[in-house]
């Protein structure tokens, strides 16, 4: 209703979470680069609703497209991490590791890769030759070539640095149905070692760069671990995703949700190194939601767990893995709820991040 | 040789083509980014040792992977272009087509698109609609589905506005063969319409925005055209290519020097517009030099060429289409050279621009 005192004294203006103060229109926030209810909310809003169909619907890692022998899988991302360099890894072994991480949880064969750079004037042309020789390393670490790619310059101030995309061709065999559909009560989750050092490797090195630190990003490609997986394996595993941005608890979060089922989670269970908890600790963050970048979640049937973790824990990148869960039948259905059993022996709800710990994780 | 006077005046630093002032190391350079020699030796120097294959090698629009079935091609580029949105297209238009066309000018039917879109905090969300309609319709225009994708958000000061990177898969009969090394002697070469359209459009929008003009980009997805071509002409096309960052020249030079051949064009017979003559004569630009986005260059056995030029003709993105060269035999051999027979009855030799007339137009 509208009064004369509105004349006067202005009602106070309402932002919506996109409005950054002093903006007269919506705009992108840092936030809705976090790969929390935000960027949900930007994919819902923005981006999804232009471009919908049913295969980028399932918003999977790969889009998986069925030909008449096989079912062709495609991923792509884009990486820009700051700094280009820290412990354990580089921009050019994310960029390599995840895009072939994302490929091989859907169950595919990586065939081939396809790179883009994207480079700021004044970027050291021995730092390019750095990350250049680690996704030479890597890709040849994943056994996939790089065919084809593209290269853009921008003036300094219009990037930061190197930011790369890589997009990943794969074959999966029609046998293969990994999807969050197969998920159901009884299922074991199990986790192929300790949490949190990608992302707070990364921290560190951007925010204490003099701090020296044992905590190195388990950035790694899975694609050899995961093809063991499902040849030794070929009917115990249900669903595979890399708790990347988000961690976690966006990750088991969102299953809940997608399933409608009950997920518990025992915190004393989760594999986390003592480095890694001191140091969420003292930057105030739940490890839960910290980025991994060598990292996959697996839902297993229960019969078969014992034998999947002894498959996983004999490769050296899957040496602390351990079941940190399972899917629960819901005490009210449907439930939908992710639930974290504390080691003190109490029980809270894990929600998906709201925006971002820390921008450019990835 | 150092005597004493290198002590009391220092000899003149060289600088390499890679170093600009004030820097101790050699850098990126805005110019390595224009798609000519100095793009070059960026890749041959510092990009393409590191990971070379035979695939990766052929510096082909798309990488081709062999199957049983058929061949599969990835294509992969970034696109930076500033503003946004420019006379007859924008970002969204650019990044479908550009891909769309890199596949489709190797002989694939494009089967997919993956997106990756990097914002800069502060980007105005309604623009991002407007980038994600023009996807969504050019996507429809050329009837293939984007079915994955990723969004990463960076700071305001280190991305301008938006940047896409789009991932084409497409499939190639085994019987097609588009390659450079297809192209003798006595081919002619065919163009399916006027040049300089969309640098000239992209740079007036960007450094005359006040400036009104008819001068509109030719962006378009190129791939029902090129398809029509191939299955009703399929042993008349032995390569085709899209003439985008560096132009015609930059493509012709290119072609003469891979095949050791020499090209010869006819300037009278290059369809070029009223408009963009004026344009590229008023900013001292060689139309050659300047990027298309919705133009093929085609090399064709003389026996198919008015048959091919027909059908060009006969689609809306053909309509004045022409035959602008020749594989000549060369007088000395190997010769390599593209020439230009200008509008006043002289020769020039067709280089390979140097650096980059305008970053950021593509």
């Amino acid at each position: 209703m509208h009064t004369l005192l509105d004349k006067t004294i202005p009602p106070q203006k309402k932002h919506s979470p996109f409005t950054i103060p002093n903006s007269q229109f919506p705009r992108v926030l840092l936030a809705h680069g976090g790969g929390g209810q935000l960027t949900d909310s930007l994919l819902n809003n923005h981006i999804l609703p232009h471009i919908s169909n049913p295969i980028l619907n399932d918003l999977l890692d790969s889009g998986i497209l069925p030909t008449t022998t096989n079912r062709l899988a495609i991923s792509i991302d884009s990486y820009v991490v700051t700094p280009w360099k820290f412990p354990g890894g580089d921009i050019g072994r994310l960029a390599v590791s995840g895009t072939i991480n994302d490929l091989a949880v859907t169950g595919a064969t990586p065939l081939a890769l396809a790179l883009s750079i994207i480079l700021a004037e004044g970027f050291e042309l021995t730092h390019l030759d750095a990350v250049m020789a680690s996704i030479a390393t890597t890709a040849k670490e994943a056994n996939v070539r790089i065919i084809t790619g593209d290269t853009k310059v921008v003036a300094h101030n219009q990037a930061d640095g190197i930011y790369l995309t890589t997009a990943g061709l794969g074959s999966i065999p029609h046998s293969t149905n990994l999807h969050p559909s197969q998920i159901t009560t009884g299922q074991l989750l199990l986790l192929n070692g300790p949490i949190a050092d990608h992302g707070l490797a990364v921290m560190l090195a951007r925010e204490f760069p003099d701090v020296t630190t044992t905590l190195q990003s388990d950035v790694a490609p899975l694609n050899h671990l995961i093809h063991t997986l499902m040849t030794e394996h070929p009917n115990a595993i249900t669903f595979m995703r890399d708790p990347t941005r988000g961690g976690l608890a966006g990750l088991c979060a969102d299953l809940a949700r997608q399933t409608r089922l009950h997920i518990t989670l025992d915190e004393s269970a989760i594999p986390i190194r003592h480095e890694a908890r001191h140091a969420a600790d003292m930057l105030g963050l739940d490890p839960l939601e910290i980025a991994n970048e060598g990292k996959i979640l697996l839902t297993v049937h229960p019969q078969h767990a014992q034998q999947v973790l002894q498959t996983l824990r004999s490769h050296p990148l899957g040496r602390d893995s351990a079941i940190i869960g399972q899917i629960d039948k819901a005490e009210h259905t449907p439930d939908a709820i992710c639930e974290l059993r504390t080691l003190i022996g109490g029980r809270r709800i894990i929600h998906k991040p709201y925006g971002e710990q820390l921008p450019r994780i990835c």
